[in-house]
């Protein structure tokens, strides 16, 4: 098990290299988790077990940190589940966010239970009475809410005014509608979320919400689908904001074990570069200029990869015309060629050896990159 | 071996739904395949055989075009691999493209072999005279010209202006100058390439000249990387920018065999919503609400649905309270519950049927919706 002083240690201390989000949206603390305000985009999930059962829940919690999810959620439908939440919340060892439907006095319990965050639409939990006492206890124990809009529980006035289609005004309006709801009470650690199954629909929200206002975003595809065409949607939908610097944290949906998504959200954050926690590898497609075997090159050198656990860029290339010039990016480039090979740092050619050599050249010139790097990082720490 | 009668008419009269890329950018026509002028977004890729090896490439084209590949790129390095092309273009039933670089020669020798693009960047090949002899070339063959930009081979003068970096400004103006090479002949026959390794570079260099230019984009990301991580970064390059109109023709670059790349060019188009050749299937995220085993039902449904050669949409939902507002935009639907399940058929429960026959229910309503679709569309055609 994972314990939560580790865990937040392997967060914020360790090799995990951040970049911040837009410093200009709102910040919120989801436990000691900071959403918005410049702090790192955060990786999430939620649960698939059944939250009363606790020994299970735990499980996949401590499988989903392990893999890199920083937040969890689980559902929260009857009373005997948030019963479950204060067992959960003290060996999850990672903020637990409870999801709620309906019922407001199970966020009252969540709250009472120890969670981080609620996940509720104060639109559908009934009279004004039963919002603000939501609103209190949250206010009280310093808990946001997430609101969370869905292309397919959109307002039925929403989908009347629109022709009953889905539209990223008709998202954005369902959204400022449930916000207006707490913030009349004087509540502002708000998050909000636009999910619905067409990426261009999602993005289009998303961006209209920004124009609009300064709450944190959390990004995701609703039923993306399988792992493969999911992944990609998912991509598209959440990595495209990214890029534009529109989303505070992200939630990859797959119809698989959700221990799947978190892998599939890293690689989103480090191919839109707005953070790394491990090597970056990048090849040359292979083409008729090729003069080695470049994909096994590459396995080796992902082999190779698997032990260092800081965020170094690395090239591998297959053939000289381009792969000079494409490796000049890289910390560390290996250009493969018939009998010679090279490595490269910062676009500088540093050996050049026979081509049996060149694996192990390779391992040790990058063996010296993370020693250089780890002295570096040292010096930044004292 | 397919046939080019037989390809075109499964690309342009077949079940594959089409829709126009942005009908203001300019119209270049490689052999049959119309680029840019509202035309579908066309998928390609590149052979990695040695292209003097006529069999193994022509074995590897069929198999690129077998998965959905509709324009091929073969390299031209030296006089005996442009010799090959004739036979190679002969028999590939689908359109060839020559990628040249620096020797003029090769170009002047594939448009005679019948190419139907070249690849090639004037600024590399040399003499005023050798690029007319080009242009001249491939103006009377009616054959156009893709100028490939690359973050690794930018001039010497524009990275000495940008302090080193690899910008968008400095892509978008080396392209530019490229162009301007071609225009000045009076040639107009032109795409552009501009592929980066940083997502945001291809991102902002392809949005940035498209308010320059009305020359179709060739969208790609450089060096992705191993399928898994590469997906997903060219999934959020090509499809961002697919996302906003932009990109008449993609390529997805994994180091893997090329056939993969197909794949992920598709699920890309799909996922974007920009062009459609099959069923898409959309799932609920699993979560602690779900009475059913959704992902088995999904497989079960993906395995219905292999026969399936209409671009329905179909949706799974795990239970009832996202489930049936979820599945309204769906043509089909399927929703699973304790004991009872239910299809539906845009946004209407059509059928409620027991737990046990909910598959064979779906199958049932699948061939309803199948049946009318082709009686549509043959009345199109008609």
């Amino acid at each position: 098990m994972l314990k939560k002083e580790k865990y937040l240690q392997k967060i914020y201390q360790g090799n995990i290299q951040r970049y911040g989000s837009n410093p200009k949206i709102r910040k919120v603390m989801v436990g000691p988790l900071a959403i918005g305000g410049g702090a790192p985009i955060i990786v999430q999930s939620m649960c698939s077990t059944d939250t009363r059962d606790i020994k299970a829940t735990l499980a996949q919690i401590h499988r989903l940190t392990e893999a890199g999810c920083e937040l969890v959620r689980v559902a929260v439908p009857d009373e005997s589940a948030s019963a479950a939440l204060s067992a959960i919340v003290a060996e999850a060892g990672v903020p637990v966010v409870a999801d709620i439907h309906f019922h407001y006095k199970r966020a009252l319990e969540a709250v009472k239970a120890g969670v981080a965050k609620i996940r509720i639409n104060p639109g559908n939990i009934g009279s004004a009475d039963r919002v603000k006492a939501v609103v209190d206890a949250c206010g009280s124990a310093g808990i946001p809410i997430r609101i969370g809009v869905n292309s397919g529980s959109l307002p039925d006035d929403i989908l009347d005014r629109d022709s009953h289609k889905v539209t990223a005004h008709g998202m954005v309006d369902a959204a400022l509608r449930e916000v207006e709801l707490l913030e009349r009470e004087g509540f502002h650690d708000i998050i909000v979320s636009m999910k619905a199954t067409e990426t261009s629909v999602m993005i289009e929200s998303n961006r209209l919400f920004r124009q609009k206002s300064d709450i944190p975003l959390h990004l995701g595809i609703t039923e993306a689908g399988l792992p493969g065409y999911g992944s990609i949607k998912s991509a598209i939908g959440i990595g495209s904001l990214l890029i534009d610097q529109i989303g505070e944290t992200i939630r990859v949906s797959l119809s698989s074990p959700p221990e799947e998504e978190i892998e599939v959200c890293w690689w989103i954050l480090e191919a839109t570069g707005v953070r790394r926690r491990s090597p970056e590898l990048v090849g040359c497609p292979t083409c008729g200029r090729i003069e080695i075997d470049l994909i096994e090159l590459m396995k080796d050198v992902q082999k190779i990869l698997k032990d260092v656990s800081i965020p170094v860029k690395v090239a591998v290339m297959g053939c000289v015309v381009n792969g000079p010039g494409e490796a000049r990016d890289a910390d560390i480039g290996i250009v493969g060629g018939k009998g010679k090979g090279m490595i490269m740092r910062n676009g500088e050619i540093v050996r050049s050896v026979d081509e049996d050599k060149l694996l192990s050249a390779f391992g040790e010139e990058l063996k010296i990159l993370c020693y250089e790097r780890e002295v570096a990082n040292d010096k930044d720490l004292s």
